[in-house]
């Protein structure tokens, strides 16, 4: 396939054409992403995520830069799973440019939700795909929040980055939130100002009371899905709590040093192994699911559908009556 | 069903064993909650959304309190979906407990997540039909954060609140977090603090230079799963925002009337049939990608999951054609 062929051998444009592809969810995207597969695995894939106001773009921005410092490509993906048409993600995307734009070695794409039940998830990983083909080193892929689409999308990252800043609530609410459990790295940003002493402590508190280890957390989450046991605990990293302050690049070296101890953590531990497995496992579930949902729309006219949402809307049947006479159409090819 | 004429003649035992069953998602609890539809459709539904810290959970605790007072009955669940194992949401229970325990007419479920993939979802709809057909007359659902979970969530609510609270970062979050799109009423919760009004005026600049309305962008993201056109805006209800202090009860009664006039809205606008027909669409696409996961859990062994999986993640298969080669065994009844 040709996209696939100029995308692999670097050409912008083509890896800019294929992410629209995928974006647009055409028969097409199907095909090259399979292509595209066997040229993946190469990218060290970075989750930042957190609530809004840590200054999680500021952070990212840095990172990139740093990174580049260091020789490698980077990939920057802005995922804002709750705008689908204003323009947060854009937002974000104007002041990344002015650093970060111009340069060959920076790939940035913000993705806003495209509905729901998982298609930004499907989306957002097709497209760190699309970026590990065409070989970038390092993907950052930001998420705006603490639901489940950024669980998701971070048990798509090799690393998991949570950004917490002092003075957001109460140290409580950063339990509620509930993103410590599925953080290999905590960046405590903003740590100029004042309190962030004490959101250090709270979080070293929060950490030390904790008795599941973070990470045996995330594998029952995902496992759950396909009804496998969970595995043995993730007992060999701790997680570190850093510093920075990103507006003045403060604190991300150390970052960036410590995503790269992470990664060489993974790849010795055979951790990287079952994560790699995670994210295969979830990929082949998403696509059965998106199958399903293609299948439904094929096969069931819009006027049909109508007029069964309206009967199950007025009680005159129960939705999982309705989903069974569905379900023949759905099942057929 | 005994247990669901049980429920319906308002047993809370029955009630408490029949949201069991939908957490643990048995094949009873398909048949219970056929049964049960019928009698669903009279409660109404109250989202209540918005950041960590907002104060969501003190803000349900006394909505529930003042509509205790006016004589309606309250059910409330608390959804975590970022806490499989922790105890996020207990820990919003015991609070809640000291104040509305032992009354009843209030019931209070907490729910973690059940994995990722919609279930949390799915089984938070299930359990407010458990709650509406046990006679709850309004039930309010918090959930955490800004992540699609929370947009989902919101879309089963007839009334969403988005909560912010003073001081919660910068202005332009409250855009990027995208909450305002699913609100119906914001509440400034925490309002005795300093910022208060400039947190009021700044909702009410982004309000003002947003040109979609809400709810038009809401129907959108909806109706994009099922590949239906996007109604009409709606354009007669102009977003209230009320400045609350919870803790004190303040602004609560001016919460609740602004509840009860978007119900009324609803009703006479003929935009609650719009809504419960969204309702039941994304409840029929969620019991159809449920059926699915089902199917391939009881076809294909965990084992020869597990090898499909591996190979994915080998490189050796993509997942596309992996997909492929488990269609025919989920397709199979």
């Amino acid at each position: 396939m040709q996209l696939v062929d100029d995308l692999i051998a670097g050409n912008r444009r083509a890896l800019a054409r294929a992410i629209t592809l995928i974006e647009n969810d055409g028969a097409e995207v199907r095909d090259a992403l399979a292509a595209l597969y066997r040229h993946t695995g190469r990218a060290h894939i970075v989750g930042i995520t957190g609530s809004p106001g840590a200054g999680k773009s500021t952070l990212v921005n840095a990172l990139a830069k740093a990174y580049r410092q260091q020789g490698y490509s980077v990939g920057i993906i802005a995922v804002d799973p709750t705008s689908p048409f204003t323009g947060g993600a854009l937002l974000g995307d104007r002041v990344r440019m002015r650093d970060l734009s111009g340069d060959p070695g920076v790939f940035i794409r913000s993705m806003a939700t495209r509905g729901s039940l998982g298609g930004l998830a499907q989306a957002t990983a097709d497209v760190i795909l699309a970026l590990d083909a065409a070989g970038f080193q390092r993907i950052l892929v930001e998420t705006v929040g603490v639901g489940q689409a950024e669980v998701d999308i971070a048990s798509t990252a090799h690393s998991t980055i949570v950004v917490e800043a002092p003075g957001m609530g109460d140290e409580v609410q950063a339990i509620k939130a509930g993103v410590l459990e599925i953080a290999d790295i905590l960046a405590v940003n903003k740590a100029d100002r004042e309190g962030a002493d004490k959101t250090v402590t709270a979080l070293h508190m929060v950490l030390g009371v904790s008795n599941l280890s973070t990470r045996q957390v995330r594998h029952h989450g995902q496992l759950l899905d396909a009804g496998l046991p969970a595995p043995a605990s993730d007992a060999g990293w701790t997680l570190p709590i850093i510093k920075t302050v990103a507006l003045r690049e403060q604190g991300v070296p150390e970052l960036l040093a410590a995503i790269e101890e992470h990664r060489g953590y993974l790849q010795t531990s055979g951790e990287l192994q079952r994560r790699e497995e995670d994210r295969a496992r979830i990929a082949l579930v998403h696509i059965l699911q998106a199958a399903v949902l293609r299948r439904l729309q094929k096969n069931v006219s819009a006027q049909q559908l109508q007029h069964l949402v309206a009967q199950v809307a007025g009680r005159e049947q129960d939705p999982y009556s309705a989903a069974d006479r569905l379900l023949p159409a759905v099942l057929t090819a």
